[in-house]
Formats: structure tokens, C-alpha cells, sequence
């Protein structure tokens, strides 16, 4: 990775924050596997370390995978994943699910693992007392961040989660009290579809604002 | 609320996504309490509902809460949760901490309870059989797209996570299969400051990327 750019980042005519948050797509089948650039990496990975996080802990840590043999084996095993998923659908659902691709493990251009350090600025996190997934949760808003620099940037990114987190941390050598929260495959796309594939595939549509906002309690869903 | 507006939303010229990144603070103390329009709250919570969501199952609430009476007895029971972290505090650490603001929940605008429903989607979520708590990392995604488009249109968020989440069902009248995950304080601010609230008060100091990034294994962390 190239060293620090002294130079401030040149906004993208295309980085607006609503454009952006809109073209955001989770990506499978589109990637070109074309080299990303440093010091587009270096811009996306700072994004997702300038995250907020519980009592300033930064608990992220991002593996960044190349080598095509660990990114085989990695697939491998969220394909037999994909299977067991897949034997508990019935009918349509089995149907809809087996045209759906879930992963572009090799064909993107680099695979980011994001775990979570719950050591990581311990043994007194401000404001993890009463809430003790508030860390992981940083992890979170460190990879939307990742997502949303990464789109900017015209790179695809396709969040895996049809694996088993230990075989993750013996595939990458994670320690015990470490988390994996995510694989991210990254890298340039061919193209980016305006509807989710799960929306075009008919596995699911998305829901109108109005349904998930309520008014002064949970109870109360009225629209106005 | 509005009802959605017709036409897209125009690009604020501040609204560059590295520049929201750079900008966006934890904001406690800074709230001026004056209303938030409409259409910019709309804006708000659409982007959050843009996020990305294991199975397409946007799994999210927004609870919007304006009532003076909720939010003082939230801010009362964060308070009595903040002395109980205080009490676990020994010299130096609790001195820093004593100088902390930790919420603006009564002097910001709006607060936002942001919830989790596992059963959105189900009983099949697609890519959270192998991972439960997926569905939870998408609804900490859509907090960091509602964080930064309030970025972009100048109000100041800040999360709140000295509550314990059995209080806060019991205040805002949420299921118990539905789960608390932030409490947002939002609002126009006076001020943003550019060093965020604990590195200034000297509790943390960010780490730099480096330390962060691993190549092809976790054990492997050499700087290129």
C-alpha cells in the first residue's frame, strides 16, 4: 500500500452522499477482476477507519485477501454453506434461491475480512458497559462506510455471509477473541444493476419507508 | 412527514461523501433544539432505508421521539447508567470521565431508537442461517447512512448507548422480540468540531490505518 497522499482527496463528480447511498449496490455477478489501484484502496480503507465507534475504540481490523488459494477455499466452503441453506427451501423458494448468486469470491479483485477486537481499547470501553454488542456494531459502521467510499470510487463490493465464523478465523489465522464479522469481495464491476438481485430475482421486494417509522412509540405506525 | 417528494434531491455542494466522512462527529454537546424540516428528515431516514440488508430484509424501526416527558426519563436512566461506568473508574480515568458530556438527549431535536426485528423476512432471511446476528449488522449499517446524511445536511447525531435495552422497550413500548440498538440524538448544532469529543478530552487517541490492516492473514501485519 502506497504511503499516506499529503495531497487532500479531489471530490468525484459522481461522490455526491444520496447519489451515492442510491447507486450502492451488493455485488456478485458484475466483477471485472481488474487490479484496484493504492491509492483508491488506501481512500476506501481510510474511510472505513474514520468510522465512529463505542468510546473511540476502533475495534475494526481489515485482512486484506489476494491469494487465489485461500480465496478457493474460502468459496469452497461457502458453497457447501450455500447447500445447507438451500436444503431447508421448499418449492418456489428453492426455485427463486437456485438462480440466485450469493458470492464473487474469485472473480473480484481482492476479499476484505472485517473483524471485531473486543479487546481493543479494554478494559473500560465508554459506553460498552450496558450494551456489550455496541463494538461490534462499530465494526458495522466501519464497513458501510468501506461500502459507501467503495461505490464512489466505481468499485463493486458483495457482503459473503454463508460461512462458519471459526472456519474464517483457521482459514486466516483470526485469533480466538477475535470476531469475523464480514468477507467483502471488492473490485471493479463491468457494471452496476439498479435493482437489487435479490429484488430482481423475486426473492424479496423492498418495503416503503412509511412501514419501518413510528411515532413517539414502537405501538404507534401511523403515517403522516 | 411529507409525502416523498417527486423530484430527486439536489446535490448539497457539501455533500461530497469523503468530505460527510471527514466531517461527521459523535455530537453531545453542541444541539441548538431548533426543528428539523420535513423534507430534510424525509431525506434522513430514505437514506437510511437505503441500506444494504441481509436477504433483502431491511430489519430496521425508527422510532421518532419528540415527547419532552419520554426523553427526560431516558435521560434520567442514561445518567444513573453512566455512574454506575463511572463507579468502575479508578484515578486518572475517572477524572477524564467526570469531564465527559455523554448525551444531548433533551437539548437536540429529535431522538431516533433505532430497532432490530429478527422476524422481518423470515422465517428464511437469505445468508443469515450460518450467521445470526447478520440481521443486526444491517440495521447498524442503516445507522451509519442516517448518521452521514445528517452529516451532509448539518444537523449533528449523536449515538447514546448508556441505556440497558429492557429499559428502553419498556419506555417506547417496543416487543420484546424486537431489539434496541441505538438511541440517536439528532438536531441542528451551533458547532461541529473537528477532533472528536474523547481524543479532545484526552480519554482515546485514534490509531492510525496502519495498525488496522493485515495482508492475506491476520498474523501478518506488515506495513507496506
Amino acid at each position: 500500500m502506497t504511503p499516506p497522499r499529503p495531497e487532500p482527496h479531489t471530490p468525484d463528480p459522481t461522490a455526491d452522499l444520496y447519489d451515492v447511498i442510491t447507486r450502492r449496490r451488493d455485488v456478485r455477478a458484475e466483477f471485472s477482476g481488474e487490479p484496484i489501484p493504492d491509492d483508491v484502496l488506501r481512500r476506501v480503507l481510510t474511510a472505513a477507519h474514520q468510522a465512529p465507534s463505542v468510546g473511540l475504540s476502533q475495534p475494526w481490523d481489515f485482512v486484506l485477501v489476494r491469494d487465489a488459494a485461500t480465496r478457493t477455499r474460502f468459496r469452497e466452503h461457502v458453497l457447501t454453506e450455500r447447500d445447507a441453506f438451500a436444503a431447508g427451501l421448499d418449492g418456489e423458494r428453492a426455485s427463486t434461491f437456485s438462480r440466485i448468486k450469493i458470492e464473487g469470491i474469485v472473480e473480484s479483485s481482492l476479499g476484505i475480512a472485517v473483524t471485531y477486537d473486543a479487546d481493543r481499547g479494554s478494559p473500560q470501553v465508554l459506553g460498552r458497559h450496558a450494551i456489550a454488542d455496541a463494538g461490534l456494531y462499530s465494526v458495522c459502521l466501519a464497513i458501510q462506510n468501506l461500502w459507501l467510499a467503495a461505490t464512489a470510487e466505481g468499485l463493486g463490493v458483495g457482503w459473503v455471509s454463508f460461512y462458519r465464523e471459526d472456519f474464517l478465523r483457521g482459514l486466516l489465522d483470526i485469533p480466538s477473541r477475535v470476531r469475523p464479522v464480514a468477507w467483502l469481495c471488492v473490485g471493479p464491476v463491468r457494471a452496476v444493476a439498479d435493482t437489487p438481485d435479490l429484488e430482481r430475482h423475486g426473492w424479496r421486494s423492498r418495503m416503503p419507508l412509511e412501514d419501518v417509522v413510528h411515532y413517539e412509540t414502537y405501538g404507534s405506525q401511523v403515517t403522516r
